[in-house]
């Protein structure tokens, strides 16, 4: 009963395998290898994107920090959710690849922005003023860290809001593959066709050792990027290892088909949960509130999930609320399992 | 009728003349010259503490953000209400001298911080979990900026509320002349003894040109401090301008002086304000609810002050509030002129 | 006997008395004070610079770090003599403001840079290689750290070397006033038609209190510049005092004159330590090479000087080397007295 | 003929074998896992060094930089020879980590730093005067970016004389375990009983994907550097895929068989370019002077290297400085043909 994280999980055969084949002979060095041509060429058509550039790197949240580095200055703010991966989980990342931006907090339910707030914050936002930050640029995240998803219309609309104040906008993409699969849209549509000028197209938690590509649809700043990659030690020499893994993980639309094995293990578990779920499932993580009880029973099996929204902020209430995270090595029989307890508990 | 600030009014007498007889002759640079040497021993005197050492900088924002770098890391919180100076007019200059550190909002009213919202805050504060940023310091502001003032107790409290979850306590005293002249307390009182690790003391809201002490009642971090300083470009070579001026304004007891003539003319004007207050005056600045046909007549009389919350945002309702300060230079006149118009248009 | 540096004088009469008449009255603050109004006109006339645009701090440490920020990104190489003020005596505030930039040594004699060493280096910088820190800007010091001076030749020729390897050139003008007095060249020949692209125009060393102006002969940087002051914490409220006291300083050409006179003394006290000094004198600041028993006798009679290149490396060889610096208020009587106890000990 | 990097080799089978199998199942993330608590344990053993702690990243870039922000505040100077991967090669990395600390150059020849040099600067460093930045650290790499190595003796006596001024020591161990290997000491007598404080111990260019250790013999600060780990984005949620490898790596004394094997083939190499090196060999890297006829023979042979001082320092003289590293999976054959060229051209 494994739902702490996707990260828990292990790779699946065929990225191991393209492991395997990767590891023969010499290849030259820091994302001059064949696999990244080809990943550069795959990652261009799936998106429609023949301008687009990409970079890779092997966690999320360098991945964020890289992004937002290129897209605000010292002085601009990122306006993202509050519960946002980049404010809440990141140790501050954001403002040290920035030097020191500073993350505004736009209010919105289910882990998503509003978009009234967001225009009334970004008509009061300071611009032209000296004494305050500028804004600079907008961050989503979908899946959301609610679990909850934005639909190709929310996110257009967001991104229009943003465009229409001058802000680029960067999407939070570590399950962007969950959001996808759910949503059943193309990548374009859920990447620049909606207005994301860059992209964290994470593999990590959908079946990579640490992969995230960072794809900037608008090119200009991609220089800048690879600089701010090699300065904070993010540029891998042995880089076909990573290049190798998400060519392999786009082979045949694996990367789709682990995330709707992904997403399709959450909506048992939700199937089963009905009525105690926070949050509408948008993909692969659900919140559920349940009785003390049956957490102690959860955990005296050794169910592994994290409690919310901090693990520490230990609940001495009668009810705790619990993430709980399915990936594509997910099995039918632990979910069962923990709905029994879950059941029995009742 | 210049209610915009207490900083665009000039330098009283003594002050100015405190500068002209400074000027004479050589004196060595960079704070070793012997006003500084006096002002040390006048400020170790007055707050009753011998061990203090201090600095003096320009400019608030440096002083601040310079007090908050010596006591938060880069992966550190300062918990500050979010209408903190510090949060809203410094773009981003603590950011900036921490390398990131984030600021947290703790709500309360009348721009006060809520003792109870901040010992929730803390014991949830992710201490310990390395994806969080790590708590590290508490940021108070005296008089606040809605111009209400802590008492010593209500300070007292919130700094034993942060020593107690192991942080430091600066206290952004921009107004702290004004605000120990309306409480009539000791300036140990209303500083290390209520738990305050590092003072602003300012001057240049109340009658210098630009002269901000940063005192460390615990000196052992007072040599980074000082390295901080002259990184940061803010050591003045003709130093002597800055430490003659502070040391005149403690003669005779003239900065408290000052404020109470700066707090009479806000009590005056409060007085003809009565009812449309937002906020209890705590010493030289208000915030006035008022038609916007009052406005309009003051506009036209040339009255200046700052609309709030801000500016720009500029309010077409049938009301708008304003921000007035008065100082040591406000006459009776003007705030009587000032009170004619509101009245007349009643 | 006061030459330990042209920032230990006062501030001439003008001066002082431009400051007693900015202090009249109430004034609106942040640089939008009249005198500031009157200044921009001003610069931009005396440099035959239309477009050009500035700002106002009251450090050089200030003007250099933040001219940099504005040139050099943070992986950027800033290109200056091992000597320079930036490079030994700002504790690393170009790399705190630029946020962490690499200042790479160019060599050459008597604090000059070599312009072959200069071209060499800039043909072999690593430019397009994502290893290494990229080319970014040059700076240049005049007077020099030496007290040499480069003609308006020898500026042409570093500038066009920089230029034709696209760097923008940051020009320390410290001592600007002295190297423009003793070149007798127009302040566009010394700056922008040279090829400087911001200027750090000094007024501290010279005669103010704490000013310094930033000129930025091409003004597509100067909102980002003005968001990095405010950042640092250099925006001053009560800005009429910095900006009264530039103004009074061009007035019927007193800041030429009082760099005149500074040179004076300086060329005075050269000829009397003929055959002894290091460098050739460029305007007011000299480097002699004495005997320690001068040196003691200097010492005793309370003359002031620093030792070079560093007070503290007390050299217990029988010669040492002061650095002597004359300003506007220097003294015939004090050089001579200086002179004659040379004379006395030779 | 693969001799540009000893990283453009693959994984040896134990390693990829220890992915396979670390690759089964559920493991708890970010330094969690199992694998990581048995390699702790590995490494105290192997260093003696019952209470260092460790942490692993991907890239040395990162674990250079990691260690120097935990020995070097912003204001400070890392000392380090001028060829030093962390003053060369890394984008200014440690300029990014330290928030704008200083590299300063102490020389010497063979890419070793000489003693008498250093101790020099250090005592002409400074300290304790606020316009400098202070002397901080001191760095040393084994084996050089020259490919000599440092005896013990050598190191030893470079670390005395930097504690002896109260700075501690970062080794850069890139290609420790090739140093390791010639030197044949224990790892303890070329890391602390040298006197090392932090150790980065490089696996990447000696079989690993990417995984360097990051080893703190004084675990004083270790809490600090695991948040500046998390903050640059260094913080791996699959960490089990790095920790496994190196265990793996311990296993059997693999790692120092890989680095004896990488040597092996670099003395071949050397042998067969016998009065043709430019530094004494000192593991796996060696530095050829050669016709530019033998390159051109060599580059239609398609051989891989760099050319040194710099690839894009293209030399149209009539000799150019080949570097030359050997890896564990080189070959005698390999070597041969690339001295039949050589020589053939001789």
């Amino acid at each position: 009963m494994f739902f702490a994280s996707d990260n828990t999980s292990g790779l699946p055969g065929p990225i191991m395998d393209a492991l395997i084949r990767a590891n023969d002979g010499f290849a030259s060095g820091y994302g001059t290898d064949a696999y990244m041509d080809g990943l550069r060429t795959k990652i261009r058509r799936l998106f429609d994107a023949p301008e687009a550039e990409m970079m890779l790197v092997t966690t999320g949240t360098a991945a964020n920090a890289l992004a937002l580095a290129t897209l605000c200055p010292p002085w601009g703010a990122v306006y993202c959710h509050p519960l946002a991966h980049i404010e809440v989980d990141e140790c501050g990342a954001p403002e040290f690849f920035t030097n020191g931006a500073k993350l505004v907090h736009v209010p919105g339910t289910d882990g998503k922005i509003d978009p009234d707030a967001l225009d009334a914050q970004l008509a009061q936002s300071g611009r032209g003023v000296v004494h305050h930050v500028q804004p600079a640029c907008l961050s989503l995240t979908n899946l959301t860290e609610c679990g909850t998803r934005y639909s190709v219309a929310e996110l257009t609309t967001l991104c229009t809001i943003a465009h229409r104040h001058g802000l680029p906008v960067h999407l939070d993409g570590a399950r962007f593959a969950n959001a996808l699969a759910a949503e059943g849209c193309t990548p374009a549509e859920m990447s620049w066709r909606a207005g994301v000028d860059v992209l964290v197209l994470g593999g990590t938690k959908n079946g990579l050792m640490g992969v995230e590509a960072v794809v900037f649809f608008n090119p200009d700043r991609f220089w800048e990027a690879q600089l701010r990659r090699k300065r904070a030690g993010h540029l891998w020499s042995k880089h076909r290892y990573l290049s190798a893994q998400m060519l392999a993980w786009f082979e045949g639309g694996l990367w789709l088909e682990l995330a709707t094995q992904a997403n399709a293990h959450a909506a048992r578990l939700a199937e089963g949960l009905a009525g105690k779920l926070m949050f509408p499932r948008g993909g692969n993580m659900l919140f559920a509130t349940l009785p003390r009880t049956t957490h102690d029973a959860l955990q005296a099996q050794g169910a592994q999930y994290y409690l919310w929204p901090d693990h520490q902020q230990m609940n001495f209430a009668d009810t705790v609320c619990m993430r709980l995270v399915t990936s594509w090595a997910s099995s039918d029989a632990e979910i069962d399992s923990f709905l029994n307890i879950v059941t029995a508990k009742r």
